[in-house]
């Protein structure tokens, strides 16, 4: 099978312009189908203060009301999206931005509003392998924003983490995926303040026995959680660390089985 | 050849969410390949306003500062697109949304700073109909919003008019195109306050005649001098009216050699 790489960047990266275009730049010169991910970071809620419009958050996560999700498509499926395309295209990656609804690539049903009511925040039922594929197929990269849609007319605002997870899932069937999860760190730090104390690898029972003994951050456990699905999913590699494991090789932890 | 729609809308049916609506769904029953093109509307003037960011005007058009194109690329490439596709998914349209570094689909210079600085605005250069044959063979609609891009990481504020007119003309080499700009008359009016005073076909000799007169609306110069330089460039069919002409027998103007 031929190898693809499955790329998500956070918030820290698409803060700041130059660690953008350096990160820009290594997935631009990676030889094989490639496609990238994106959340949002800071800049929505920045944009939120700015407009007036509140933002919610219940048990620390935020709702997405009508505005915030009007502010999340413009910003994730516009400005981000359509900023990284540009300067992929600079770099002769010839890219190509999606929101889930574009070619109907990401499907996802509304969260219930029991036990809580998260508003237009969207469940993944479906990724739309065809369209990847022949995207792929004709050397495009595509960059997807965190967004899908439910078919029926609503955006969903979709975590980032959860799209790439299923993503790499989805196309596991046609080529061997190499998920990869950068962040601002090294890797799952058994220290959060010393960024030499990677895990190197984890596989679940590893990881459960970290979660229960306090040793992983919170923020971690989502991610974490996401790189198992993937693996159940048919992901062959997952990995987490800096941007510069793309390229360099950089102390990471891989995600066994 | 077969048959290819290219449609422009602009700001009167963008703002208006029922007129929208009722076009996407006319749009959407179109049996035959189609693109859409989308301007923006008054909403990026509001959004300026909001955020207290200045909108200048040279000679009554804007300028388009570095702050005024990430608040057009949010509306445009961002809200305004992604609403639209994701309405056309529902109507079992597989709509696309495009702007111009997507796929590297609708390149253009930035225009020079003499006689006028204008910003970011685009001049043309070329339309990437590989992409776009590509997409309409798959059964896609591309939507595509007015920005385009230098091929050096530079998005660009362009005309949905222009836009619309290098499509049309790029592809009318494979498709009998039907170019078609929609707006709130039902075609080029000879007395702009009566709607019944349609001029039913035009030419650019009658067009020069009109022009000379003071009879044609300065508003509508730049369409028409988009519509005859689609005709130049090869496209079969352009016309003028309100959105209802795309499935009803509406007086329109149409534009010929």
């Amino acid at each position: 099978m031929d190898k693809l790489h499955v790329v998500k960047i956070g918030g820290n990266v698409i803060e700041n312009r130059e660690a953008l275009s350096d990160f820009l730049a290594d997935f631009a010169a990676l030889n094989e189908p490639k496609i990238l991910v994106h959340g949002g970071g800071k800049e929505a809620t920045q944009m939120a203060e700015k407009l007036g419009i509140e933002v919610e958050l219940i048990e620390g996560r935020r709702v997405t009301d009508v505005q915030n999700l009007d502010i999340i498509t413009m910003l994730y499926a516009g400005k981000l999206n359509k900023t990284i395309v540009a300067q992929l295209q600079a770099l002769g990656c010839n890219s190509l931005g999606l929101s889930g609804a574009d070619g109907n690539s990401i499907l996802a049903d509304k969260r219930p509003t029991e036990p809580i009511d998260f508003g237009f925040v969207g469940d993944l039922t479906k990724v739309n392998h065809s369209l990847f594929n022949l995207l792929l197929k004709e050397g495009f990269s595509p960059v997807c924003c965190a967004l899908s849609h439910d078919g029926k007319g609503q955006l969903l605002n979709t975590n980032a983490d959860t799209i790439a997870a299923a993503l790499a899932a989805a196309l596991s069937k046609y080529y061997e995926v190499h998920l990869n999860y950068c962040f601002e760190k090294n890797g799952v730090l058994k220290d959060l303040n010393d960024n030499t104390s990677v895990i190197p690898t984890m596989n679940e029972t590893e990881y459960n026995a970290l979660k229960t003994d306090g040793i992983l951050h919170t923020g971690m456990l989502p991610k974490l959680h996401n790189c198992f699905a993937a693996l159940k999913g048919g992901v062959q590699y997952v990995k987490i660390g800096s941007p510069k494991m793309l390229v360099e090789t950089e102390t990471c932890t891989q995600i066994i089985n």
